[in-house]
């Protein structure tokens, strides 16, 4: 475990949905670093023996369990909470699957998918997708969050100005993220451990990798953040830009469309070059594929773009 | 000039808004690398000597200017142009402006305000922002595209599926870029030169600046692209992203609403960091911060970040 944490939370402190009446898990101090236990966002439903068939019989109120809440003495509504991302201790398994109804392009694969996924904890190399492709790794946690001042029990699916399940890839290690405190003590949780994810996770999932993540929280008091924000150490997309990027796009006046547009277009030509199953190339490309905004003023039209690192293939 | 180039495109050869019955600049065979003179985007009203008093009296019926079109011999509806961004001779003069009623935060930036800039062509170093900041540079063309097919004259402001006034920050040297063709000869035009942008060009202008384009032209026969796609030649956001980036987000059901959030918070965030006036952080995120849709599965909300990177102060 930890060798300098503070606290450890155990993997059967955990809860499903947010409610700011859940009874503390542990009571820290300001500055306190805590190892959680994280389960992935099957909670442990997934394994290595999985099939498909076990992805059309997910038990959604199993889903997305996190770890906590830690209460953070002398956190107040208005406060920040400060996580500095400390370190991830990755499984080495993790999987992908396409849930009906559920991603991007739903209404164009309705079908339960799942890929399966080694990687070497040691080394953090690219992990093996089919005979040919690689897909470097950055763990980081999908949900990250404070408790809503709303009182009882929300969904964790959306995530909110409070955080939760944000989905952000560059929430990695060295990273400081600020949340907006809305209840006394803050009772932030954290959990969804992804090994690797592109901007949108566009089918829905990532590698989803059960793992132990380290932080450390902290108070800026009278913050009054709107929303998070963060700040990266260093670079963001180095493990994974060395070749370039393989580009789609959507041209058009809805953002929403120009997002489905480009990764469709995307997951056509992979399948076309690659010779892979499209349900395969779209959760290949929510593991790794980025989607930007390159333009959103030339009215009425604005532009998707969705980058695909050209490394997994080249 | 080009040493290596088959055609001069001259800057007296350029056009307001797309027409497919404009006449040719040149008809050239596919293969032909071409030196294009770019205009910027005011058409040179904007000058090293202009005053925001000029922002507010710009003739908006000289925005944009193109140069060509080429026809390209052999090349039909349902091909791509296949585009090789060769280089950029770029003229050392930049500006940035806030356009009334135009850009992402048009509702809380009414008036009109401008920013320029000098670089030295020899070194491309950053270009300095004030006493403190300086601002990596990247040319592209904002504007680049085919006729469309509809007849008539077509605004140049909105891109279209044969591109147009994409400004995708990426379509710099090095990259090949590929268009649908909509009419015989595709009818080529570039122009709308930009010395550095971010995604999303948030304030409605980049560093506009005038600079002389080289461009190889090629055909792919029967592409039947759906939308504008591209390659990189390797690495796109390495000029900047050295020291990491400062992030703000937009967390709600609506991705326009999300990104106009996440925009407005990092103007709030640059001016009282830096003591900057909100109006210039607002050109300068406009010119070097990149929009990203950060997760967009989570009904009902998705997550659009702000990326601002940290090299332009630290």
């Amino acid at each position: 475990m930890c060798s300098n944490c503070d606290y450890t939370i155990h993997g059967r402190q955990h809860h499903f949905g947010w409610d700011n009446s859940i009874e503390p898990a542990a009571r820290v101090a300001p500055g306190s670093t805590i190892e959680f236990e994280c389960h992935d966002s099957s909670a442990g439903q997934l394994t290595p023996d999985s099939t498909v068939a076990d992805v059309a019989t997910l038990d959604f109120s199993r889903i997305n369990p996190v770890s906590g809440p830690i209460f953070v003495e002398g956190a107040e509504p208005g406060d920040a909470l400060k996580v500095t991302i400390e370190a991830f201790k990755p499984s080495g398994f993790g999987w992908t699957a396409n849930i009906p109804g559920f991603g991007l392009l739903a209404d164009d694969f309705k079908k339960p998918a799942l890929t399966l996924w080694h990687y070497d904890t040691a080394t953090m190399e690219p992990a093996a997708f089919g005979t040919h492709g690689r897909v470097p790794l950055k763990p980081f946690a999908g949900t990250i969050g404070n408790a809503p001042a709303d009182k009882g029990l929300h969904s964790v699916v959306p995530p909110r100005r409070v955080g939760g399940n944000l989905d952000i890839r560059d929430l990695s290690a060295g990273t400081v993220l600020y949340l907006p405190v809305e209840v006394a003590g803050a009772l932030f949780s954290v959990g969804d451990t992804h090994a690797a994810q592109g901007d949108g996770e566009v089918c829905g999932t990532a590698i989803e990798s059960r793992m132990n993540t380290v932080l450390t929280l902290d108070l800026v008091k009278g913050a009054n953040l709107k929303m998070p924000r963060f700040t990266t150490a260093g670079p963001v997309t180095r493990h994974l830009d060395a070749k370039g990027y393989e580009v789609t796009t959507g041209v058009g006046a809805d953002l929403m469309e120009g997002a489905k547009h480009a990764v469709a277009d995307m997951v056509e030509l992979l399948s076309a070059r690659y010779n892979l199953n499209p349900i395969d190339a779209y959760m290949l490309v929510s593991t790794c594929g980025d989607l930007r905004i390159s333009e959103i003023v030339d009215m009425p039209n604005w532009v998707v773009s969705f980058y695909f690192p050209r490394c997994v293939f080249e």
